[in-house]
């Protein structure tokens, strides 16, 4: 596991033409009711087990966020914990991205690094970029890991404070000064990646040209209603690669029948087709 | 509980007044040795418990941040679980603060309400503030909650974003349009408040100026090497209430030997009594 470093295994993903990630974000009223025994560690581990069995060859990525897990507690925690083993002992191939989107001063993130990094053994996570480098500098120093970077995020109500202009020679939109700040000062140990969200194309076009080198996490297609083509045109880097695309309830939730991991794994296979298919 | 009000039960300590909060951040490597069984969940959860006996009647609040509980896992969650019950029952009316700093699009957060609502039962939370007021609305929509929005943080390099002018018909540093934003708009359900560092007392005024009746969460006296003073004389609102000092490490640190229920509670005392000298 000493050598395992997560730009390695994501560039060898893109080298297969596999940019997809799901999203394991078991919502528990909506799992298969075959699969509800009453144990919720169980429940939320085996729905995410038969998921992953089911597409793990089609995949660059898994991406499980934590509050889904956080919901039930204890029980929850356990359960991302069997979900996260399972992939590195089936797919040791398969980053895992951890997506909790933490962010607080320094010696606090030294704790979330524990939980994410060591802990789980997830090979990326997720951060908010509000209280500047100099306190998420635990995250950069985890030089083998992969650090996403809120940067545009897909809701809708995104720019109220994401557009806001910043005064400079010329005036810059927020999102894109953490997008320059990221790709030109956080990313010394050249493991930063910036989450944009698909639902925002244009945008995703602009802050690829602040950041030509840095890997975009893309969520929003899908439920969100992101367009695929719009988003790979637009978030590509000039070798064509560079981006994952993530889906989830479309993904994991194609039926709530006992076939459930089958149509999981139709409907990856498709997104798969959708990605490649851009020219 | 089901009349169980935040900012009632705040209003009261601070009648009281009471407005020392103090971090339950229990840094596994400084428990004292004799309470080191090799049974993590209930080491977490024996020091908080007696740090919780000694203090209870000299506090507004409680303020367990959970990334010292995630960084061990179920074990750490299950501890965390624990420590707000016995507050729940020795000292019911001193509200819990769960010091997360969660924020991601809405439907998520939804889960995120559950885990620190409904699972855990904390009377509050700490959340980010970037992705917008559409993202956070299912915080907002507790009512009977309090939500504390991340403005100024007390870390050395939070000015990287947060000092950005933002252009408008004069110019605005982002935290202040945070707080404005807030102030004005999110507080509808009036149980909006903001975190805001000791490690910049200056801003504090500032953002008083711009907030003038929402609370202030304050972090950073003692290790970060914010002034208790200054701190009360720019974060107090025309009441001269309005804030809650926390403190974390100088409290449940004082000491590490047997005695470090009462080291802490004589901390507390004394931090209180500071508070409340300030003219």
């Amino acid at each position: 596991m000493s050598n395992r470093n997560f730009q390695r295994l994501l560039a060898a993903k893109w080298a297969e033409g596999k940019f997809l990630c799901i999203g394991l974000d078991p919502i528990h009223d909506k799992l298969p009711d075959f699969l509800k025994t009453g144990n919720i560690s169980k429940e939320l581990f085996e729905f995410n087990r038969d998921i992953i069995d089911a597409t793990f060859d089609l995949v660059c990525a898994y991406k499980p966020n934590t509050a889904f897990y956080e919901a039930f507690g204890d029980a929850g925690i356990l359960a991302l914990q069997r979900t996260v083993d399972h992939i590195n002992t089936v797919a040791p191939d398969v980053p895992v991205i951890i997506d909790a989107k933490r962010g607080d001063i320094g010696n606090t993130n030294q704790r979330y690094c524990e939980f994410v990094f060591d802990h789980l053994k997830g090979d990326a996570v997720t951060i908010h970029p509000y209280l500047g480098r100099e306190a998420v500098q635990p995250f950069l120093d985890y030089s083998e890991k992969g650090i996403f970077v809120l940067c545009r995020t897909s809701n809708p109500g995104a720019g109220e404070f994401q557009d806001l202009r910043i005064l400079k020679t010329e005036t810059v939109p927020l999102y894109l000064q953490v997008a320059d700040n990221v790709s030109r000062s956080w990313n010394e140990n050249k493991n930063c990646g910036l989450v944009v969200g698909a639902t925002y194309p244009q945008e995703i076009g602009s802050i690829r040209a602040v950041a030509p080198e840095v890997p975009f996490l893309i969520p929003g297609i899908g439920t969100q209603g992101g367009d695929v083509e719009a988003a790979v045109k637009n978030g590509r880097n000039s070798d064509g690669t560079g981006f994952i695309i993530n889906s989830s309830s479309g993904i994991i939730f194609a039926s709530s029948g006992p076939d459930f991991a089958e149509a999981a794994r139709k409907k990856a296979y498709g997104l798969n087709h959708e990605i490649r298919a851009v020219n």
